[in-house]
Order: structure tokens, then sequence, then C-alpha cells
């Protein structure tokens, strides 16, 4: 195998045949995707099936915490863990610029590879296509997953209801922060690295502990803890209130806010998420969360109150209230 | 809405759900994408399930008898109809460069709006993303189809049989010589135009004609019929024998072959299968694909023979024979 990929490598000949033996099958290989076939065929009992899809066009590849492998497992199997769905099998479709380094490709297929083993699930079918020098950024990657559902099992944003509280599953904007520091070539504390981690254990464990009281979840990526809670709230027709002095942030993360100017509501998460459940039942599901690796730092942040604005606010340290809207405009791109 | 794409339309922010309303759902829209949840619930009754992915690169956007959004589309289908599985749903995932007319973009959207209708599929999940100027080229399109299948059926490369027949849906190399002649700003002819089509309806017309006929089905895209017949004939370690002069292809396409020096068996086509089919039955298969639109040119181009090479030979009119190796190298890149 040559150690830059070629045109030819995306031809659907001999040469994309030796990239998909010698790179993808070797790393990712399962008895469905070995046969590389047109589709995958999966056996599925009656029931709903989850499906979602993500491009993941990351600048820098590789950062601290994580790289556009472990966001391109991670970032599908939440999407379908926010409809209480577990993962049973993704696609894998690349994109590559002729002269990207197979060393780099080959560093982040294995990242998919250990991400999937973790989460136990498996790339079932996949595509692969070149564009010359100059018409892509090295790689852009999509995966579109599927997970399997309980028949009658309902959450969306739309379903928050007066009174419910708000959780949040960790501390807010490290993926973001991450990203930008090293979009713009700063360190400011080797500490702050990404949260991309996998959603769904978490959310099998709350939705074992109380099916009923989960209304709606949301993991808040591009946009933010203030654009997914607008979203919700809109959705909902409800008025949601945070709590500032509740809200989990690590302080490095904090810091790093003040010193760029930033806000870290608007900060992309890559393994957290935003539950808004039933009052009598949160302090168990926050409990439930934090018996897990990725809700370690779980805690209620806010309330689901009466004013059907569709609005979310802030109730500030200092005592005072702000309006927390939606992201306009966009601080740095290719975030995840 | 803006004229073009801005780096904020990728920001999850309120940009973003301008777009998604203004124009994705504006045309795309059903009860399940409108939900614009991270992922679609789709209901299924127990047996298996087919998933294929493509990315869709192809340069020019607009061409001949199709654009990247009926390939898109078509292409994804397809593959899961050379499983014989029909189309369920699809995911649509954009990469969109900053800087993108809107009317371009929204003109490939209407194009697989009408797709969709027409293969009565749907849209069920999406994701937008945008790239800084210069970082991709305009557009790029995945799509992800789920379709379903019988519990007991199986068609696969590796099922060729000493004896079977081989089919080819129609003329060959339609849309790879449209791409080519367009990339290379030549205009041949003007009856030149892709195939882009759905082969689905048809693969249903056989499967219901002659189901336990039908071995292997593929769909010659990239590497063209010369690398799809070479994989059957490796997969399932015979020798494929095809008769020159029974192979359909356009005077024109043959034309245009002869004055760029290119050869028909590697060019991609879209909207064409190769089955592999049992001899006794492979006359009413033919009818049976005659007797639909993607299919009205189909015609048995040659035979599975003894010999257990994996390889793929031409009968020439003039009486020779020559090995049909797969494609190496690759003539001109971003066919689809």
């Amino acid at each position: 195998m040559s150690d830059y990929i070629r045109i030819d490598h995306g031809s659907g000949g001999v040469a994309s045949q030796e990239l998909i033996k010698d790179l993808i099958i070797k790393h990712l290989g399962n008895p469905l995707l070995n046969r590389l076939e047109d589709a995958a065929v999966i056996n599925h009992q009656a029931g709903p099936i989850a499906m979602s899809t993500d491009s993941y066009v990351v600048d820098p590849l590789f950062f601290p915490g994580g790289d556009i492998g472990t966001l391109a497992v991670h970032g599908t199997i939440n999407d379908l863990a926010m409809q209480g769905a577990q993962p049973r099998c993704l696609s894998l479709a690349l994109i590559l610029e002729e002269g990207l380094n197979l060393k780099v490709l080959e560093r982040i297929i294995i990242s998919i590879k250990n991400c999937c083993d973790n989460c136990q699930t498996e790339i079932v079918t996949g595509d692969t296509k070149v564009v010359p020098r100059g018409m892509a950024d090295k790689i852009f990657i999509n995966t579109t997953g599927i997970g399997f559902l309980p028949a009658d099992f309902h959450i969306s944003p739309s379903m928050a209801k007066e009174g419910d509280n708000v959780i949040l599953s960790g501390s807010m904007g490290d993926h973001g922060i991450t990203i930008m520091t090293n979009q713009a070539g700063i360190n400011l504390d080797s500490r702050i690295k990404s949260d991309s981690q996998p959603l769904h254990r978490m959310i099998a464990g709350i939705l074992n502990e109380a099916p009923e009281a989960v209304h709606s979840l949301r993991d808040p990526t591009r946009g933010g803890v203030a654009t997914s809670l607008n979203e919700i709230a809109e959705a909902s027709s409800v008025h949601i209130e945070l709590i500032e002095g509740l809200i989990p942030i690590q302080d490095e993360v904090k810091a790093a806010c003040e010193i760029l100017g930033l806000d870290p509501f608007y900060l992309a998460n890559e393994g957290k998420c935003l539950a808004i459940v039933d009052k009598d039942q949160s302090q168990a599901i926050v409990q439930a969360m934090q018996q897990t690796e990725a809700g370690r730092d779980a805690a209620i942040i806010g309330t689901v109150t009466e004013c059907a604005n569709g609005r979310v606010s802030l109730k500030t340290k200092i005592g005072g209230n702000r309006i927390i809207p939606p992201l306009t405009g966009e601080p740095l791109p290719r975030i995840c």
C-alpha cells in the first residue's frame, strides 16, 4: 500500500479494493462488513427502529480528548440514545482528499474501531470517495446509525411539562473550548479536553430507573446548552429557568471563556445530555446518572415553569435574571 | 433568507434552523422529518433490514440526465435493491461550502424531493454542516438508506453458479461518458445523457417472476461492468464469459468511447444492474425486466462457465477472446 491517498483509491477498482481490505476491513472487519456487498442486512425483531445521521468535518482532526473518529462514533450513538434507542450498528462513509497521509487515516480508523468496541456496536456498511487535492480538507466522515427501542416508548423535545426539573449530565463546554483553543493555536490549560464519550449506557440506566419520568433528552452539541434548551422550550411551549450556581462547569473552562470572551452556554458538548424529567423522580435520575462514568457530575440545573413563552432564562448568582436566547452567528466553524 | 450559504448556517443555532425550515423542510417535509429530533423512529415488523450508505461528490453538480440529488437518491436506493430490499427511508447529510448559492442548493433539494416521491420513499432524518470557502467543493451529499426484505431471502455476489446466465438490464456506460465529457467541457453528442434512475421496481418485478432463480445482483457504478463482474467472479470462484455482440451499448456512447480512447466496460452506470440468474429462467427474467422502464433494453450478455478462476473474459465479434480485468487506476475522479 502506498503512503498517501491517490485519486484511484476512490475509483471503485483495484486500488479501492486494496484500501478497503488493507485498512478498513483490517481494523473494522466483522461478518456483516466483510461481505462488502452493496448493503448490509441486519436481523430484527418487530418494533421501532431509530435512525440518525451526522457528518463530521472537525478541524483539527486530532485534539485533546478525542479525534474525528471518536466524534463520528459517539456523536451518532448519542443522537440515537437521545431517542431512548440502544445502538445496533453504524454505516461509515469517508470523503478523502487526494494526498491524505494513510497513517493519519489508519489512526482514525483504529480510533473508530476502539470506540465501536467500547460501545458494543459495529460498522456494517460503508463507502469511500476520493476528491482531488484542494476539493476537500483531508477527511470528512459520515456515520449513520440504527438503534432499537421499545414499542411503547416516547421521548421528545415537545414533552417537557410545567414543574419538570432540568438535568445536565456533566460539566458544560469542554468540547467547544478544546476545539476553539486548538484552532486558534493557543494552549490555555492542558487539563482542558473534549468530553467526547458515548451516552447510551447512561441513558439505559436512567430509563431503567424511571422510564415514565424522562420526558425530553437532548445532547447539546453545536449551539450548546443554550440552543438545545431553547429548542425544547419552544417545542414544548414552556419556559425553562436555569440557576447559575447549579450548572456544572470546570474552573479551567470558565477561566478560558473569560479570557476569550466566550459564553459557555453556547459551547458545543460531545458527551453530555440535557434531560427534562418529572420533578418527583429527578433525584433518583441524577443518582442513576452519577453511577455511570458519563454522568458522574450530573446535576439538576433548573426547572420548567408555567410561563408558556418558549424561552430560557438564567437566575444569576448575584440575583439577576437574564434571557438566554438560541445561538445566532457562529463563533468558529468545524467544531464537530 | 440570504442568497448564499454562510458559516453560521452550520452553527446549529438560529441560522441553521432557518435554513432547515425555509429550505429542507419546505421541500422534503414529512411527519418523521418535521419533528427535527436527533433520530427518526421508524416502525417495523420483524424481519431483516438492509442498510446502505453512499457519499456523492460528483462534478459537475448538474449534467444531462440528472444531478447530484438524483444520484444521491437513486444510488442508495439501487444499493438496497441489489440486496433485494425495497427502500423504506433515507437519511440526508449535507456538507456545504461557505458561499454556495442557495438557489443551487434549492434546485438540488427539489430534485431530491422529486426522486423520493417517484421512488415512494422519504428523507426521515438529516444533518447539515458548513465548511469555510475552499475547504470543500460546493456540496457533498451523503444518503443512507434502510430497506426491508423477506426473511428467507438470499442474494449475494458469491452465489453465481456454473451454467448461470449473465443479464445486463440496459445499455452500458451512459453515466460515465456523460460526466467525463462534461468535465472535459466537450459536447460530443447531445443525445448522450446519464442513466440515473431507480431500479427497485424492476428488481421487485424479477424477484416476483422468479425469486429462486436470481443468484447475484450488482449495479455497475464506479469501475463499470468490468469491475462488478470481476467482483462476482472472484466472490463465487467462477469464470464469466461475455459475448461482445450481445452487450447493449448506445451507438453514441460507443462512438464517444472510440474518440476519447475509453473502454465502455469501465464506465460508471447509475441505473443499470447485472443479474446472475439460473439459465432456465433467464428468458423470463429478461422479459420481466423489459416490461419496466428501467429494463427495456435488458439482454443476456454472457454465461458463467466451469473454470473456477475468478476471471471475466470477452468473446469478441471477430472471434477473439480477451480477459477483462477489474479497473486499475482512475480515468477521471468525481464520477458520482
